[in-house]
């Protein structure tokens, strides 16, 4: 078997993961996923502090800055371009739900190849599909990136290879209430007037560093940010839609199943942002 | 490092788990705990068929009960107790909620020991507390044991060693409605007068298979079995509560939260009759 050269546990290329390890068996454990330019973690500050605030909500201690800098370091070499993964578990314990009294959290850093997404995405912008798979309320898990992902591994095997060719490149969540969350790995911002509005995650969804980076850079474009409660039937009104996340940026949204939606431009004005 | 005998993967006692598998990255598969006695598992043929009902629900493939049996004979001798847990998870994916086109789900088969449970857990029965903690509702993954248990570790830390010390040894999780479901690790039956009502989990909740043996012999003992919603305020009002799982059969419940609860000796009748 060739040495791995894809991924780091803790701090070590030679470790491995127990099946005892609670991410593995409760997916007890957050994670993030960042994009590499030229060996470094864009945005790693906010990543960051991300990290520490999930891990927290699940009485987690996450490692130190230090510590999953020097293994990005050990992973990526400084010329490249890439996706890094971080992976925080509460680490090994007994069989049961029960914690172990004092734990020693497990990290896991990742390498992927940066997608090639379609220029046209950039572009001309992306349609959505509308997910059958609704997301549950629970207020306890809200905002963070857990590892307990199952309803958004349904939700994108919603669609297919098909759906893609034809320019489908994400898929709205609903909560059971018809209103909108986010997509399955993007969070969602519609625009009505000079206001920007994306939806409350109190209840459930993924409050990602990017959604927060929008919301930054939206004052400085004179945009007011509201994050609250908003239906499907009221998004297809607004006057532009958009999409994002850590690796693309923002995506322009074309339509949504049939309903086409108005472009002016915000998704490349936001991402020009996002870059200053 | 001492050679691993607490687990296979994939029937192999050196085999590792990748972070890109999709059990650990995400808790794409799913569960099953059971007891071990003279190395042979006890109701094997109600776990195989769960498993495989449970994967179906997901859309894994359930590797086939020669090769999970196979497994078992290996790991545990022919005069072990012990208890053995079957995981299966979606296999290996790349980074992304995109299941590969074709997977390999993975197997993985631990021993830990048979916990020593007090002896009065048997004989005058448990302390509940109701826990803060409340289940989500997604129809999607109700009854089926996946590998997204956050809500069932976030319950279970809720009481501690204090706790366990003054009789208390499970929790009850109620939905968002008040509803009772279910026990961090156990099913609920509520008997009022020759019915048995046991929480529907169409919204969430584990349906374990002693659960369905239960309701089985229930008939057997002259009670009629409902699955029905039920609230707290109810169960409180039952002639008798009892908890049951895998390991230890069923429990009396003694008290919920300082209620105390009529005990006519239900569920050492219905262990004696899961014996039989």
């Amino acid at each position: 078997m060739a040495h791995n050269t894809s991924y780091l546990i803790n701090g070590s290329f030679n470790a491995i993961i127990s099946p005892f390890d609670r991410g593995f068996a409760y997916g007890d454990g957050i994670f993030r996923t960042m994009k590499i330019v030229d060996g470094l973690p864009e945005s790693w500050p906010q990543h960051y502090q991300k990290l520490v605030a999930d891990c927290a909500v699940i009485n987690i201690v996450c490692p130190s800055a230090e510590l999953l800098m020097s293994d990005l370091q050990q992973l990526f070499s400084p010329d490249e371009e890439a996706v890094a993964k971080i992976i925080i578990t509460r680490g090994e314990g007994n069989r049961g739900y029960t914690p172990p009294a004092i734990t020693a959290p497990m990290r896991v850093v990742t390498k992927s190849p940066m997608p090639n997404y379609p220029v046209e995405r950039f572009e001309t912008g992306v349609n959505l599909i509308v997910c059958e798979t609704r997301l549950a309320a629970q207020p306890l898990l809200a905002g963070i990136k857990s590892l307990n992902r199952l309803e958004n591994v349904l939700a994108r095997m919603e669609w297919s290879d098909v759906h893609i060719a034809n320019g489908f490149a994400e898929g709205i969540l609903l909560d059971n209430n018809d209103n909108v969350i986010e997509c399955t790995a993007a969070n969602i911002f519609a625009r009505f007037s000079n206001t920007l509005i994306t939806p409350s995650l109190a209840s459930c969804g993924i409050a990602g560093i990017t959604r927060q980076r929008v919301i930054n850079v939206a004052h400085m474009l004179s945009l007011k940010v509201v994050e609250e409660t908003i239906d499907l039937k009221k998004l297809l009104t607004a006057d532009e839609v958009i999409i994002c996340n850590s690796l693309y940026g923002a995506w322009q949204v074309r339509t949504i199943q049939k309903t086409a939606l108005k472009n002016d431009g915000l998704a490349a004005i936001i991402r020009a942002a996002l870059i200053t």
